[in-house]
This record gives structure tokens, sequence and C-alpha cells, in this order.
């Protein structure tokens, strides 16, 4: 047995439909590989004609050459069983571009996780359609872009910033971006575009909601984060939270209440996402916590 | 000063336009009728020109007949300083009257919380659309009162409910009664029938939520207590809550969970209604919890 | 393919040191026993040297005589590997004795989660050491059994309540049992045993510890349910949730909230307890909930 | 009526023995002054021989004036009536220093609520026995100040603390501070230091408590706010609240989880002591939020 100092973690995540012995197969894969398991997730929406879902958290000997070896069988095996798969590893670490406008709530609470190493992510680049985060970002070292953003421009600027992008990322924050993006941005980053919004018990679509949540005299406000599609808002749910309030607080409260759970929220989110919890299957998403 | 065994507790609940000195007015007018006053709660919305809202509990020396002297007196100071006032009293316990259809989770948690005196309230019946639940109800030694409904027969479904309900209760509440009331049965019990549903972030509208809400992969899912008004599930909010589920959950659990949540949220709501800690305003509630 | 209604659930539970391969010899078991894996969920301390545990939830053709054979491989199989294992199936419904005193909210709330259907188990008896609930019990059709005890009748109380015990049941519940077992009961159900308990934060360890919560103005009060063994309300724990409260709370109504979360926590652990969601290690607790 | 723009907020708390006629004596000074009251909370221990405390914000005409003059009758109508008072306002902002020692989650989380607006305070130092958060509290523009302490040089380094502070602060918050303050220097600043701590159910007191809380496997962890007193982490607590975790949690996950606890609990009330909103009444505090 070697020194445990020379084991590095490492996480699988895999969907394909139902099948017999899928589970024997892949455990028998891994163990092949030395992997030794330490977390094993499984879902199935029905065993006998569902979808098939797992996480596996595993240490490799010899991480460098075995999670390269790994990979490369993991393509193989991947076309004999339909397997969609994804291999995850604080020692790859994901890069991040984060995307605001002008609230820093969302983007501060990144920052500071980022900074105390709670979510082990690089953040290459900071996109805003607004300079007032500018001093923000580039004090924390990281590199800031500002990309204006108007209806006639919308193209550009996307092209702009998929230039940027390309390459430099493996996923997308959008942290109080208010800009929405077009359908072929969005294409090119399936399931790895996070975004974050309000949500009330009822809803309250359309403008000013929390005026009109104070307005009806909600008692719980709630953040959403999601992955984004094409359908606004209405993406894969990753996690979701309220807090409690009250009648003395003002329409202005409420906004601040929401940052709060927002900021919770989508750091929550993005983690799991860093460390590949979640599985999106449809609409829908599996997160393994 | 009188030993204490004799006080009596009561509750005071005012609404009226902003105008200076109502505080002073209404403690004068408490202190002169003997009230110790032990909770004060107060809110305005706008101490210019908005609505006040006001709730008093005190002890009242001679329960019985300051109680009464208060109650004349009050209707004179309403009039004069534009009132809108409730004057409440475990002493002169609420009557409840319970609708219900098949389901008995919201009904078992009323009888639960009456019978162990956290809500101390009276239940002069309860009315069902249904059978199903005449026996649990009576062998609580409650009345149980079947009234079939359908389109056809609503009308005088209703007469005959209004009939039974006359005279005897104060408020009405909604324990899962799965028929819509009719503007003219609901007008005869402003801000006195209260109702639970079920309540989403995002809101699934129509029909299935729990399937819809199922697909979608929700992480939380929650219960609204509402006044009823007119406006199907859109009357005044008095509580809400949430609870955590995850992608385990069948739709069949979900409807569980929420089932638990119902009853929390409505027993709380009820609860509080029944000692006159709500004040309706517009289409919003002021609870003083 | 056989149909899927012939199909029936089954759940295995077990422990074992950490050893290679381990997931792959289950998995392969399991097939080879004609198992169809529907939830999968396994944890390790420490993947080079630790305690294994796994859940496994799958569907059984022809389930009587493939429940037995598998029941009787598992035998050997736990020898060649160290297992402790666990097989269970809503088919095969835990019996369940609840142990009871005066307080009636535990009981009720187990009682409607059992007739509602929420938690799948027998109730073969209740115990107390008061006659108060009698009516209740036996009014929900379930045999009551009063067993007075006092410090001189405490070895003849228990050993009558094992006699009533005895092949009859899988597990007990002490809901607001207000007596202290002997750890010569305690010894003949190991983990098998539930207790409900009031927390808080700060602890207060003692007597009437929600007047003194109440005195220390704590804004939280908890409940923690948890398997008995002879360090008093130090087994491992299986749930815990709080609830928030305020000033206005008088010690009573401390009381009260403390009923409510004691009934909520107490019937998600009996029911994670029966679903068979729960191993124990040392003195905590795995719950793949 | 003057121009609503011209008000300008003021927050009164008073404590006193229960007397009759409090109410009105009070709100009729204030009318006297001019105070437009817009909330208005009391609490009683006891309506005939307990404590009496009340909260009311109110807006000023003319403030600057008028403020001055409330000020200077308040000094003679506490004499009268034995009263405790304190009035604030966000005109005077209060002035807090901040005590830390290495670990940077409380002092961000108060530093952004401070730069975001959320907590109207200012803040003239932090002082720090390390100097590893030299660099994030001066890039935020706020004096640093580095007092080395060890158990020999206690007093000392308390003292030059002292002179520090003396007549540039309003209060201390001890935002993850690993030292033990003396009674002496404790004295100085009746409940005008808050702490923070980590707190569990069971409470785990002494050494390592987040190890042994994971040994114990509890499902919740949770952190206290208080001010401190000479009694360590007894003093009058004014927030509390919990984080669910589950067996996947390490120890360090467990930490990690405290300390966002930590910094929300603490922010919450940071804030509400700003606000005023926090009265002490021997070991327990009336919050009214």
């Amino acid at each position: 047995m070697i020194s445990k100092g020379k084991l590095k973690r490492a996480k699988l995540l895999i969907s394909c439909p139902e099948k017999p012995g899928i589970i024997s197969s892949v455990t028998n894969f891994l163990l092949e590989h030395k992997a030794n398991i330490v977390h094993f997730d499984q879902h199935t929406t029905d065993p006998q004609a569902g979808m098939f879902f797992m996480r596996i958290e595993f240490d490799l000997e010899e991480f460098d050459s075995s999670f390269e070896k790994l990979e490369q069988d993991l393509h193989v095996m991947a076309r004999d069983y339909a397997l969609d798969w994804q291999l995850g590893s604080k020692e790859k670490r994901k890069r991040m571009a984060i995307f605001v406008s002008k609230a820093d709530h969302c983007l501060s609470e990144l920052i500071w996780r980022w900074k105390s190493k709670e979510i082990p992510v690089d953040i290459p680049m900071v996109i805003s359609n607004h300079s007032d985060l500018k001093e923000l970002v580039e004090g924390n070292g990281i590199p800031f872009y500002h990309i204006p953003m108007s209806k006639e421009t919308k193209e550009d600027a996307e092209q702009k910033a998929l230039e940027l992008l390309k390459g430099n990322i493996d996923f997308i924050v959008l942290a109080r971006y208010m800009q929405i993006l077009s359908p072929k941005f969005i294409s090119k980053f399936p399931n790895q575009i996070i975004n974050i919004h309000h949500s009330f018990l009822p809803a309250f679509v359309g403008a000013n909601p929390y005026v009109r949540a104070f307005n009806r005299g909600v008692k719980l406000i709630g953040a959403t984060a999601h992955y984004v599609t094409n359908d606004l808002d209405e993406g894969p749910i990753i996690e979701q939270d309220v807090q409690r309030i009250n009648h003395r607080y003002t329409a202005e409260d409420l906004k601040t209440a929401g940052r709060h759970v927002e900021r919770r929220v989508l750091a929550e989110a993005v983690s799991w996402h860093v460390e590949d919890k979640v599985l999106v299957h449809g609409n829908k998403t599996i997160v393994f916590t």
C-alpha cells in the first residue's frame, strides 16, 4: 500500500439509459484503474427503463498518469455503454468567468469564497457591460473586461466576449448580469452557464417584483440558481433558498434581504458545480450533496 | 392593587388613517379603563399620510364589566377617530367552522391543537362536501355536516351552509376544501375565511402542480395561508413556509412533504387569527407576532 | 423482462471495514440475485483503512422467493467479508412499540403518520407508566399496556415490558417516556430504541431547561432524536431541528414550540429508521436521505 | 405640515420598572417634541410588577435642534420615571471598533455590509493581535492597529487598546478575536461588546468542538452572537442560527459551514445593535425586529 499522501482525489459523473449491471461495470472499471472509492451516489428515475445517474469520488495513486489513462479509457467505455460522463479533480481546477453589471453582492461573495479557498476554482476574467466594478475586480488581481452592450451592439459584444472566453474558461457565472444572452451564445455553453435570480411565493413575473411582493405582503423571499437555457429563468434549478421577512420590511429592505439569499444560493450552486456534484437531465438537476 | 389572579387578558386591534397623537389617545383611553398594557405593537405605513396599525394586549380588572364598558366606549371613540377596531379575549373564545373535503392532514392538525389547548377556540361544526371524515370529526365530539356540492347544486349547498353557520361561528377555515366558494358567500365573511394552498418557487399555476414541480426539479416546496377574497388564492397572505426536498423525492413524496408544510402553516395562521394578531390592509396583512 | 407490477422494493444496509472491490462484489452479488438497483448510496470514512457504509434500494422479481434466497446468501457473504448487514422491505413491515408517559404530542404524530400510511409500520402495542393515554391509543385500535413504574418496581416493570415485547416487535420509540431504562433493558435492543429530547444552543443540562432557556433569552429551541445507549441522551444522533422564538414567548410558549419541534424531529427519525436509511457507527449515524 | 424631505428618523429605547401610564407619558412627551411615531414596540415581563421595555422609531422635523432638545428633556424625564434610555439616529452614526485575530470571514462580512451601506456605521479602527489582516483592512481605508497580546503583555496591550478606543468609538465587535478580554476591560463597555462563537446541539464545551461535533455526528451546527460579560460566552444572546450538515461533511467542512453561520449571525446582531433594536435586561435581550 502506498503512502496516503500521494493519493489525489477525482470525481466521475455519469448519465446513461438504465441497463442491468452498469454499477458493477463501472466499479470494476475503476477498480482496474486502482481507484479507491470514497463516495458513491447513484440515482435511477426508473430501474426498468429510466435514466441512470452516478457520482463517484475516488482517490488515485500516481495521479497524473492514472488520471490520463482513466480519461482515455472512459472514452472507450462511454461508446460501449452510451454514457455521458465528466471527469473532474481539484488537481485540474475549473476556470470560471464571471459576468456582472453594477451590483456587487454576488461578485463579492464569489471572490471571497475563491480567496478563502472554499471554492477551488480559477477566475481568468470578469466581463461586465459597465465599468463600475472594475476596481473591485482588479484589486483582487483578476482581469476585468468592459464590454458595453445595447440592443444594437449585442451581437458584436457577444462576439467580443466569445473571443475572450474561447479556450480560457470552463463555465460562466452570471452574478447579477442584467443582459439577456442570445440563444447563439447560450448554445456554446450547454449546462455551463449558471444564473441567479430572485424568487417569490407566489412568483411575481415581470417588472418591479420586489415592490409587488411588498404590496402583497409576502412572508418569504427567495432566490433560485439555475443553468441558463433559452427559456429565460426557466432552466434546470441547482439550488433555492428563502429568507423570512415581516411587515416592518420596506420594499428596500426586501431587496437587501433578497441580496443575501442570492449570494448564498449562487455561491452554493457554484460550489456544487465546481465539485462536480450536479448532473442535468432534461430540465432538472440531480444534485449529489 | 387587586390580586393578580383576578386579571384577565384582552387584545385590541386598531387600523386608521395616520393622525398625530393617536397612540396617546388610545393609551389614555385604555388607562382610563384600568387596562394594564402587556404588549404594544404599532406600525405605520407612512407617518405623514399613511395607515396606522396597532395591537395592544392588556390585562383587565373585573373583566366582565370592564370588557363590556370598553366595548361600548370603543364604539364612540371609533366614530371620532375613524377607527376600525376589533376587541378579543381568551375569555370570549372565537368559534371556528372548518370546511374539509377528503384530505385529513389539516383537519387533524387543527383538532390536535384544539384538544391540546394550543389554539383556544371552539369548533361548533365541520362542514364537508364528502362524508369521508365524518367519523374522525364526530369521534372528537364535533358536529359534522355533509353538504354535497356540484356545479348544479352549488347555490343551494352554500345556502344550506350559510344557515348552519349563521350566528354560530366567527370565522371559517378551509382545511383543504376542494370547492370554490361563490363571491356571494365570501362577501358575508370578509377577512374571516382562511385558506391554505401549496406554493412553489417558481409557481406552477394550473393542474398537477406537484408533478410539474417534480419535473422541474424544484428544491423547495411551500405552502401559503391567506384570507379568501374573490381572486382565487390571491387574498392577503397570513403565513408561508417551505420545506427542502431533493432529487430522491418522487412526485408522491413531494405531496407528502407538501402536506406537512400545509398543516404547519395553516395551524400557525389560524393560531394568529385566533389570538388577534393579524390586521388586514388592502391585499396585505400586518402580523404582530 | 417481467411486468413492472410484479416488482417489489427491498433495501440493504451494509457496514464493514474498507476493502478494495467491495462495491463491485456487492453489486455483482445483487446482479446475480436479479436485483434492479434504484438507489445506491455509499460512504467511506477513509478509503485506505476506514469503515465502509452502503445503502442499496432495489427491486426484486418474484419477491417472496428471491428475498428469502438473498437473505440466506447474505449470511454466507457476510462471513467472507466481515459485513454487518440489514435487509428490509415494505413487504416485511417493521413492528414498532411506543413507550409514552402523559404527553401525547409525539404519540399523536406517530399515530397520524401511521394511519395516513406515511410511515409503513405496524404498531403492536403502546406501553405506558401512566393510564392517561389509554383512550387515545385504544381508540385507534392499538393495544395499550399500563405498566406503572417506580424506583422500587423498576426491575419488575421492565421485566413485564420485556415479556410483552419479546418476539413481537422490531424496535421501540420512546415518545416522551419519562423513565430512564436500565442498561440491562437497553442492552437487549442495541440501536433499536429511538428517543426524543429537547435541545438548546447552548445546552441547559439538568432541571427546568425551558425556564433556564427562557431566562437566558435563547432565540432558537431545538430537538434531537437519537438511539438510546447507556449514556443518557448521549447516543447516536439521527435527526435534529430548531424553531425560532422571540422575547414575546413565555416559558410556557417555549414548551409549546418545543413540542412542535419534538414531534416533527421524532417522526422524521422514525420514518428513516423504518425505511432502513440509518446506519450506526460508534456513537454517530450515517443517514442516507 | 412641513415637507416630508426635511424629516429625519430617530429611535428611542427605554427600560424601566413597570408603572401604569408609562406609555401615555412617553407618547405625550414625544408628541410635545413634534415626533411622528413610525414604529412602536413594547414589551412587559409582568404588567403588575415587572420590567417595561419600549422601542420607538419616529421622524423629527428640524432634526438638529429638536434632537438636541429631546435629548436634554429625556434626562429630566428619566430621573422622574427611573428610566434607562438610549436615543439614536442614522444622522448620528455609531462608531464601531472591530477586534480580529487571523480569520477574516466575519471581518470581511462586516466590511462588505458597511461598504454596501447595509449597516450604517463608521469604522474608525480595526485592532488585531496579529498582522495578517492588515492589508485587507487598510485596503478598505480603515486604520489598522497591531497590538500583540500574550499572557504577560495582556494588561499593557489592553491599556494600549483602551487609549486608542477612548472617545473614538461607541461599541466593539469581536469578529473572531481569539483572546479573552479582562473583566477590567469589559467593565468599561457594558453591553457594548458583541462577540460571535460557534454553537452546537448539544454543546461541546472545551477544546476542538468541531472535531467532537463531527465525531458525534451532529446534524446542525450553529452560531451565537452575544454581548460580552465576564462569564465567557455566557452573556445576553442577541441572535442565533443554524445550518444543516450531513455525514459527508468532514470536520473541515463543518468548520467551513460554521464560518458561514458565524458571519451571517454576527452581521445580523451588529445590524440590530446599530439600529437600536436591542435592549438588555439582566442576562437576556429583547430584540425588536
